[in-house]
């Protein structure tokens, strides 16, 4: 494959609240290095070696976070590595992605996020790379469907026969979906730069604007220069204040007719909540597991990260406790959907 | 009541276990200053203000302690504040106390404990006076029984018809007792200082050469001087290495005849555990109990003390959450009876 016409754009906003307070506003999810050595937002863009190269990386994350996404991945051009003035969900990040990456080669672009752990990142980038084949040949928006391991309420589905995507549905229906073989949607997107504006010109005219946005005004040379240079020239915040709040998936791929889902297995996780650590890290005879000091008596299936002092605990059950030198969350596993409610008093 | 004749001796052992982590081997409970300004050994002091003057209180505590204890109480004299050498349960600690205070006046000494709560400190010292007549015209030894608020698990009761002692009973017999008049043991002792010599010469021989315990042989002129002296110099560690570990309950309350029981109702508490929060703060809509920065979404009944890092309760219930800069504590109201059991790991 030619790797030259490939470009990926890692989406890496995140309000750091799901892994609250291992994750904060300032270093959210991530960052998160729990997971084994490296950070997820390392791992999403070492785990795109071999498809891309790290000139064709882009990063679009909060304003407040670049000097750290930087940081952490050193190896990327600086410019490639663009800050939201405000969050706009993904629908404006993407536009924005389109316009960071787009160039008169008419690249193929993917989308991935920042915080998502693949088991598998050879068996991902085969199924990347058949997605960008699809995406470089014809006009449609390629999306990776996953697999799914079980009747998941927490993520969207796509329907790879009728090429529909659903949003997250209740128990039964999940199963309903399990069932009649819908994929995860995992919101990774694949398209060449053309296909994606005119999809948003399509269903999202007013995000378009942002697929032709140019940082430095080196790589454009259509008619769309001067509008371009206007929202660099410090008129992006104010552009941003008027967008909607929209998701990609409604915003474009709800509405687009040229979609089309490359199925993969690949051991995807989106690790939404610190219930993901029951999977990923040893559990003590009695299902608790810890990291950092903790001293457990009578405790059961608990999830105990000690990043400060030691955590003690006695006779309890099912529980997050978390410890970090400002805070301490003492949380039930059942309630870990509610953390926003932590934030908004 | 000539107050030259009655001398305090306070009881200010404690491991620090029950409070853990608000309290430690280094400050155990009767440094506690979580019920108000005062620390719990600073109350039981002040608490007998009129009956005794701080030249005639002595403080029995650990070695280690005995800093912080002067520290406490200033205007007490240093040398009236001792330290055992290793612990060896109350029998050694009332025993050594009576050598501390006693002298050839043969006073009144009376033993309380350090780490308690008097809601009523008048009613208090009308029924230490009353105790201290007793013990001064009789040759007796004259306990204040509590008057039961319900039928507690957690003391010990006196029967004051038979004068018997009885262990912390179940919860059928609890009941027996509060219906039959029977009154809680709260550990206060008073006698004068021969009668006391006499009860551990009769009941616990291997304890009394320590009611002959003299610090510097300026207050003892009876013929015991040489071998209090070889105590003092040096001694008294190899000696309590060679005592038995036994409560004065049952090295001498239970087996002997000359006791004397009188009533007391000033809202008396021993304080046992964090538990005793939930009577003396006030609670939140949902029945939490909170001290410092907390933040408590979804939950219930907890009791909640953040004495560094915030600490934020997500949908939990009836937990006890304690920070500390060293240690975290999250266990459950009904299981702080186990305690001790994060320290014998």
């Amino acid at each position: 494959m030619n790797t030259s016409t490939f470009k990926a754009v890692i989406l890496a906003g995140g309000s750091g609240e799901r892994f609250w307070p291992l994750s904060t506003p300032e270093r959210p999810k991530q960052f998160l290095r729990v997971f084994g050595g490296a950070s997820l937002i390392r791992q999403a863009v070492t785990r795109l070696d071999g498809l891309v190269s790290p000139k064709d990386v882009f990063v679009v994350t909060a304003k407040n976070l670049v000097a750290a996404t930087r940081k952490e991945l050193p190896e990327i051009p600086k410019c490639n590595i663009l800050g939201e003035p405000m969050r706009r969900d993904t629908g404006a990040a993407v536009a924005l992605g389109v316009g960071l990456a787009a160039s008169d080669a008419d690249p193929v672009i993917g989308f991935f996020s920042s915080d998502q752990m693949v088991a598998n990142p050879k068996a991902f980038r085969k199924v990347v790379s058949k997605a960008v084949a699809i995406a470089r040949r014809k006009q449609v928006i390629v999306t990776l469907g996953i697999k799914p391991t079980y009747p998941a309420t927490c993520f969207g589905y796509i329907s790879p026969k009728t090429r529909t995507f659903v949003e997250k549905p209740d128990a039964k229906t999940a199963k309903k979906y399990v069932k009649a073989g819908y994929l995860w949607n995992a919101g990774m997107f694949i398209a060449r730069a053309s296909t994606f504006r005119g999809a948003f010109a399509a269903h999202a005219p007013e995000l378009e604007c942002l697929t032709r946005f140019e940082t430095d005004g080196t790589n454009r040379t259509d008619g769309t220069r001067s509008r371009s240079k206007a929202i660099a020239g410090g008129g992006l915040a104010k552009l941003y204040s008027a967008l909607p709040k929209i998701s990609f998936d409604y915003a474009v791929m709800e509405k687009s007719k040229n979609v089309e889902v490359v199925p993969g297995d690949f051991g995807w996780d989106d690790v939404g909540s610190f219930a993901a650590f029951d999977k990923y890290f040893p559990h003590d005879s009695r299902g608790n597991v810890r990291e950092g000091p903790c001293t457990v008596v009578e405790a059961d299936g608990n999830i105990c990260v000690a990043r400060s002092a030691r955590i003690s605990l006695l006779g309890v059950k099912n529980l997050v406790v978390v410890t970090t030198p400002d805070s301490v969350l003492v949380a039930d596993k059942s309630r870990l959907t509610e953390m926003k409610r932590l934030f908004s008093r």
